[in-house]
């Protein structure tokens, strides 16, 4: 399946943190660069998600802010 | 200022490619890794964006999906 | 490739409308169940969309908002 | 009240699972189709959401990835 | 019609600018205090937004962020 | 730091809600004009966030929707 988001970002799982509705997943893009994601704890579950599974972190273009110091 | 979105990484500016109304912005994360912004021109003028300029791509938790193979 | 997204929803592409950096594409579910898209115009043209292509809608559940009259 | 989000799909409310502070509810489009809608549950109250009421699932164009096989 | 999204801020209609496939809205909600939104030009079209009309903000909770300085 | 969202809007948190992951913000605009706001709960520890204290709602124009009555 391929996606009409702009940004699939390869990604391992480091940590899932699973809430009674949501699940918080951290993935890291690259050592100290790290995407934290909060999807609904029934998706974790059902895409297997556990620490170190290689998966991606997907993000529309127009949902990304930019900031500068 | 600092901010409630979960995720704000630090990144370069690679690249702007100005619409008539939004601009498409490239973010380098690290070497090969790169996250694209749609914001509006207006915005990229007033942050002052350009190639080689430090920034910070803002994405909120929720609006991470996941995907796996 | 398998997504955190509640929704993944069968279709049929009807109609594409190409803008300068953004497309409309307009998904039929079923007879007279449609559902307009705007991704950008270089993922439409990625993904190959055009008339009568069999896809998939893919919504959040948290970006779905409910109204009654 | 007319709004501009440019999907306002006529659904029946098929199944509302209350939890602490978001509800999750599903709304069927037509047999067999389905969405599911995230809302806080106060909404959720407000609207009288329950099994077998007529809603609209309201969803903005932008927020419609497209995916494909 | 009612909506679950938890801000439907009522406004004054200030400014419309159109574009090709957007339309760029200006809202006040107070003396100074203003909000923009960025429609779909058929949207704004099909309100019939013009200044001067009384219309409502409408944003979801979860896509307000929060910055302190 | 400055940021893209084309809505910065000046508040004063009225009051916080924590749930077990995420709080709900209610900001006040003006005497009579409230923004409620779901971030995380550490978010909205690591801002400080409590009533009375200063603080801005960001929102991204292609987050607010219109409606008219």
């Amino acid at each position: 399946m391929e996606i009409s988001a702009r940004n699939s970002l390869k990604a391992t799982v480091k940590k899932v943190v699973a809430g009674s509705v949501n699940s918080e997943v951290t993935l890291e893009l690259a050592p100290g660069i790290e995407v934290v994601a909060i999807i609904t704890k029934s998706s974790a579950d059902k895409l297997g998600l556990a620490e170190g599974k290689q998966a991606y972190a997907v993000i529309k273009a127009s949902d990304v802010l930019i900031a500068v110091d």
